[in-house]
């Protein structure tokens, strides 16, 4: 990484495309004036140039870096990985194998995202897989869920290893020292989950990992604030945080309706607007909690959501920010090579 | 059954037991004047006498069945088979064996109830276990959701079981033709779901089910009323459940925050609650929409939540009388011996 932070992008993905990335970057300038941050931008100069001209302060930060193959929305992930070389995503997350920038951001296809990560980055040791994280908002501050969507069917190990990085990037994102992993997990008593999140259970108590394990947990522990990481597989993560996003959409319908039903309670939101209600709309803006890391490779590599705008996008860049100044890659070792001593000693111990 | 409807209620089930129990059959005859309905009320008459005698209209409606023994909250559901004999919730359940009653309602322990309710009652010809369902608030009604906890590793053959259960549950409560009928499952394109939810697809499409059948769904639908039964397994759509009702809960807990903060919002909210804000805070309330029916046995089972209040108890003992007056158990046998014709044929056909 150069002296200043560097943070590689792939300029074309997402719905929105370019539009969203220039004006993105601008919402960032904006957000946080006192960080100092270079943008390394991957994608088609035709449509890129006009949009950084129109964006003077946004191009006095960007270097343009032109390609004019891109990976559809639509590619599979296989498909992706053969084709993809020389796409801005792929050039992009190149820049971070190439020591050019400490991150790379994507409002791209996540299967090709991770297909392609893989490719050129390649997995730390002892983790399997990426996983996706989620920053999830509490009353006490935010919740990572991971994974929430990158694998669908888990073993007991990769759970394990799902615990490690959570633990870490809880840290590096969100500061604080020994925050709280849970396991994701059913309450009737004699139906105590299924065998896997059981098995996991007894692999982070025995393997002696340096985390602060409270064991299970249920879904309503997820927004409840009462545990910093949240583990579970890509099948169950991907569909609560969905349905958190549903029930919140749901739930703000309601209040929008109360608001506006009458001239009377028009009349009150328009007091209330002044402040209060300004403030519960940002809370409620998932624009503001847009990113999702991909956990567990040699490099940073931050998913933004497809239809992230302007200010969705600005937040993925302010979480590629942090996790590439972060100590996360060094961190995740020490718990990733004291579980593969515990697997070995398992492993030694039943044959 | 009787000529008026009668309701069997575990009377000593629940957090705040008989107290919840009278109290709800209070709120019952107040929320639905027109109903007449006969309640066999199974507990201590030493607790339960005092409570009717000072509720002169609900004592009017109930008789009582006295018996000294409970289910314990924290018995497990196979120690509780052996020594429930005799109990409030055995005995409860017993009535509606009997043909006393058209439905049992019990605030006790899940697991005691489903363990009992199959002893007691057996599961309908082509269901391997009961479902638990619950109803979820959308914009435009209600959503069936199934299974949310009695289940934790399902294989695909329950899953198309619930699908027959959740469709008939639906029209039986909430009236209407042809409710739909999707799949929950994540969005990735390539990694569509694990292999018993793609086996369950296409065993529900190829079993010629008389049945709305929308394919896979995602968690954001479950709220976004798009969709009338959504059928997962019970570790998955207890987690979803949960989830949402956390979601709910930390919205609810903002919404505060925000009509309070201020003298200015204080007063916004005084103008608000005149109405449409009575309104918000009943849609957001649990306790109206309290009570899941265990499905697939030959009786109808409600289980009302372990906390919940009189309030609470009452929409459990609705959902029981629409259930008891319903056509569910003989609906659910023309896709039942459909799909049951159809295994055959596919064991036939493979051998």
């Amino acid at each position: 990484m150069t002296a200043i932070p560097t943070i590689s992008v792939d300029a074309m993905g997402g719905d929105l495309g370019p539009q969203a990335v220039v004006e993105g970057i601008g919402h960032a300038l904006k957000r946080w004036p006192d960080r100092k941050v270079k943008y390394l931008l991957h994608g088609d100069e035709a449509l890129l140039k006009p949009l950084l001209d129109k964006n003077p302060k946004v191009a006095a930060v960007c270097e343009l870096r032109h390609t004019d193959t891109l990976v559809q929305m639509t590619d599979k992930p296989s498909e992706a990985v053969r084709r993809a070389r020389g796409s801005s995503m792929w050039n992009a997350i190149q820049s971070v194998k190439a020591g050019e920038a400490g991150a790379i951001v994507s409002s791209g296809n996540t299967g090709a995202l991770m297909a392609i990560s893989k490719v050129i980055l390649r997995m730390k040791k002892g983790v399997h897989r990426p996983a996706i994280s989620a920053n999830w908002p509490t009353p006490k501050g935010h919740t990572v869920v991971l994974d929430v969507g990158a694998n669908v069917q888990c073993g007991a190990t990769q759970l394990v290893e799902f615990a490690i990085l959570g633990e870490a990037y809880h840290r590096a994102v969100f500061g604080g020292e020994a925050p709280t992993v849970g396991l994701l997990n059913v309450g009737q008593e004699e139906l105590k989950g299924n065998d896997i999140v059981r098995e996991a259970d007894q692999l982070i108590r025995s393997s002696g990992l340096d985390i602060a394990y409270q064991g299970f947990i249920e879904g309503n522990d997820i927004s409840g604030g009462s545990i910093d990481v949240v583990v579970t597989d890509g099948f169950t993560g991907n569909i609560a945080l969905k349905t958190a996003e549903g029930t919140a959409r749901l739930v703000a319908g309601w209040v929008r309706e109360a608001l506006t039903s009458s001239l009377l309670s028009k009349i009150a939101a328009g007091l209330l607007s002044l402040g209060a209600l300004d403030r519960l709309r940002q809370r409620m803006d998932p624009r503001y909690i847009n990113g999702g890391v991909l956990l567990g490779l040699k490099g940073i590599v931050v998913k933004s959501h497809g239809g992230a705008d302007g200010e969705g996008f600005a937040s993925a860049l302010g979480l590629a920010y942090v996790m590439a100044r972060s100590d996360f890659m060094s961190e995740i070792r020490k718990n990733l090579d004291k579980f593969a001593q515990s697997e070995e000693q398992g492993v030694a111990a039943a044959s």
